[in-house]
C-alpha cells in the first residue's frame, strides 16, 4: 500500500480536493506508475462539469499522463521499473474480436470494467478513508501514483521530457493521428474547434500534406495558435451564425474534402458534416457530446457521397504505435511548442479547469510534486 | 419531331395516362434512344406517390431502361445508331470537380438541370398538346422514345436481352456495385429491405465473398427471393419490433461488419446503422427517404468506429464501367433470373406500381410495344 497525493472528484460541479489516497500495489498483469505530468483535457471536464454522467464518482480523473514505472505485478513482461510510459485509456487486450481484427484500435473487452471505474478484475486500487475511489478511463493520472493494466501501457523513449510526453496520452495523438488517417495530400480540410485536440488536427493535416486548412473557433487566442500550427484560413463562426456552412462551401468551391469536429457540440458536428463536398467529403467526429445526445443527418447528403465517421485516440494502437509518435515529436515532425499555455502544480487542478472553462488556456499541464 | 407513346405522370397520386407525346430530335451532344424495356423502381414510386415532391410534374418517369440508339445530334462521338445502350441518371460530364477527382461516380454539374426536369440546355424535349412535359432523372424511360445527353449514355454489348439489360440502369448495378465496394471476403453483412435493390446487394455480397448475409424484410416473398440470391439468414422484423437491433448484435457476436439499407424508411436506416460492430462497422444508405427527413445518430456510436456512408448507383461510373456489369451478367457471375416477377406492356404502368405498393412484385419490367 502506497500513499499518493491525488485530486479527488467527489461529485460533479464540486471542486476537487487534494487528498492523500491509498494505492494498492499492482496485481497480476498490472503496473504501478509514478505520474510526473498530466494534461487537463475536455474529456475530464465533461465529467467534472456534469455534462456526461456516465463515469462513476467519486473518482480520480486524468487521462493524459506520462510517468515512470515503479513496480510491476506478476506476469508483466513488456515493461519494467524505470521505463518511461504513457498510460492508455485505449487498452489492447489482444484477444477480443476488435483486437484480433487488425481493423481498429478500439479494444472492446476492456471497456466494460473501465467504464465502471475499476480495473479488469472489477476492483479499484484507490482508497480514501477506507472507501474505494473509482478509476477514470483506466488511467487516473491526477494521482501521483496510479495502477493500470499492462495492456494499457505504452513504453516510450526516455529522452523526451515527460511534461511534453504526457500530451501523447490524448490530445497530440488524437489530433495528429486522426488527420494522418483521413487527410490526403492536396486536400482542403476544415477543423471545427481549435482546442488541445483541434490544433493537433491542424498540425497533423499539415504533416499529411493538406493544401488548405480552415480553422474555425470563436476564441481568437485559439485561432492564433492554430495559425502557428499550420492553419491557412481562420474563421470566427460567431458573426456568420447560420451562414457558416454556406460560407465554407463558397470558399472551397463546393465543400471541403475532410472536416474534423473536436468541440463536442451537436450544432457544430452538424456544420462539420454539412460543409463537406459531394462525392467523397468525409466528416470525422472526435468531440464528446452530452450524454445520450443525437445529431440529425439528412440521408440524401449521405447518399450523395458524404461519409460520417469517427476517430478514437487518432486511430492509433497505443502499445505498438505510440512510440512512433514519440519519435515524431523528438524529430520535430510534430511539436508541442506553444501548445501548453499553463504549467501548474497538481494542487492547482481546479484553477486549471477554470482556465479551460473561461477559454483562457489552450492546454494546461499539471505536475506532480 | 417524333411521335412517342408514353406514360405521363400529371400529378402525384393520380393515375398516369398513356399519351402520344411529341419528342423533339436530339440537339448537339444529345442522343435519341428507342427504349425497349424499363424497370419500375421505388425511386419512380416516391414521386408518383407524392412521398418526395422535388421533381417537377407533369413528367415522364422511368429511369431503369435499355434500348437502341435511333439518332444522334451533332458532336456526338461515342455512340451511333444501332448501339445498345442504357440511359444513365448519373451522367459523367468529365469536367466538373467531382468528375475530375477520380474519387466518385457522382457528377454534380449535370444535376441541377436534371433535377429541374430538363436537359442540359434548360429545355425539355417532350410536348403534349403543345405544352412541355418534364424529363425525370434525365432518362424518362416510360416513353418509347427519349432524348438524353451523350454524357448520360452507357453503351453495352448487343447480345444481352434488353429486358434484362434495363435492370443495369438502376437496381442491379446499384445493389451489386454497392456490395462490391464495401464487402470484404469473410464479412458478415446485413441487408435491410429485399426489394429490387436489396436482393442485388445480396448477390453482390455473395460475389464479394461475404461469409454470412442476413436479409431483413417483412415480406416473405422477398425473403424467399433473397435466399435464392445468397442470403444465409433471413429475419422477419415484425415480430421482433424494437428488439431487432439487439437480435442482430447477438447473432453476430457484437454486430455486422457492413449493413445496407434500401427501404428508404428512417427507422430502418437507424437500425441498419446501430447493428454494425464497434471498430469498423459500416452502414451504407441507398434508400430514398421522404423529402427533408432526417435520421438521428448518436455521435458516441460514430466515435467508437462506426461509419455512415452512402452509395449512389453502386459507386459505378456508368459510361466507363457499366459494360463490365453487362459482362458479369452475360457470364453468369450475377443473374437476373427470378428477379423480375412481372413483365407487362407499358400500358399496364399503373398496375405495375400497384403490384409494388401491395408487395406483390419484386420487380416489374414494362415493355414498349
Amino acid at each position: 500500500m502506497i500513499q499518493s497525493r491525488a485530486a479527488v472528484c467527489h461529485s460533479a460541479n464540486q471542486p476537487m480536493t487534494m487528498e492523500t489516497v491509498e494505492v494498492e500495489g499492482p496485481k497480476s498483469g498490472e503496473v504501478l506508475i509514478e505520474i510526473k505530468a498530466t494534461g487537463v483535457c475536455h474529456t475530464d471536464a465533461v465529467i467534472f462539469w456534469g455534462i456526461n454522467a456516465n463515469s462513476p464518482l467519486p473518482a480520480i480523473l486524468g487521462h493524459e499522463g506520462a510517468g515512470v514505472v515503479v513496480e510491476v505485478g506478476p506476469d508483466v513482461e513488456t515493461v519494467r521499473p524505470g521505463d518511461h510510459v504513457v498510460p492508455l485509456y485505449g487498452a489492447e487486450c489482444g484477444t477480443c474480436r476488435q483486437c484480433r481484427s487488425g481493423r481498429t484500435n478500439i479494444c472492446w473487452s476492456t471497456r466494460k470494467t473501465r467504464d465502471l471505474g475499476v480495473l479488469l478484475d472489477g476492483t479499484a486500487r484507490f482508497r480514501l478513508n477506507g472507501q474505494p475511489i473509482h478509476h477514470f478511463m483506466g488511467t487516473s493520472t491526477f494521482s501521483r501514483y496510479t495502477v493500470v493494466p499492462e495492456v494499457a501501457v505504452a513504453r516510450i523513449r526516455s529522452d523526451l521530457p515527460l511534461a511534453q510526453a504526457c500530451l501523447l496520452g490524448c490530445g497530440v495523438t488524437t489530433g495528429v493521428g486522426a488527420a494522418m488517417h483521413d487527410v490526403r495530400p492536396g486536400d482542403t480540410v476544415a477543423v471545427f474547434g481549435l482546442g488541445g485536440v483541434g490544433v493537433n488536427i491542424v498540425q497533423g493535416a499539415r504533416a499529411a500534406g493538406a493544401a488548405r486548412i480552415i480553422g474555425i473557433d470563436p476564441n481568437p487566442m485559439k485561432r492564433d495558435l492554430a495559425a502557428r500550427f499550420g492553419a491557412t484560413d481562420l474563421i470566427d463562426p460567431v458573426p456568420l451564425g447560420p451562414r457558416l456552412v454556406a460560407a465554407i462551401i463558397d470558399m472551397t468551391d463546393g465543400g471541403v474534402d475532410v472536416s474534423f469536429e473536436s468541440s463536442g457540440e451537436l450544432g457544430v458536428m452538424r456544420q462539420a458534416f454539412e460543409c463537406t463536398c459531394v462525392g467523397w467529403g468525409t466528416c470525422v467526429l472526435l468531440g464528446v457530446e452530452p450524454d445520450g445526445a443525437e445529431i440529425g443527418v439528412r440521408p440524401v447528403m449521405v447518399r450523395y457521397g458524404r461519409t460520417l465517421k469517427g476517430s478514437y485516440f487518432g486511430g492509433v494502437k497505443g502499445r505498438s504505435q505510440l512510440g512512433r509518435y514519440a519519435d515524431m515529436l523528438a524529430a520535430g515532425t510534430i511539436t508541442v511548442d506553444g501548445l501548453v499555455s499553463h504549467t501548474l502544480p497538481i494542487d492547482a487542478v481546479n484553477e486549471a479547469f477554470e482556465l479551460m472553462r473561461t477559454g483562457q488556456s489552450s492546454r494546461a499541464v499539471l505536475l506532480h510534486a
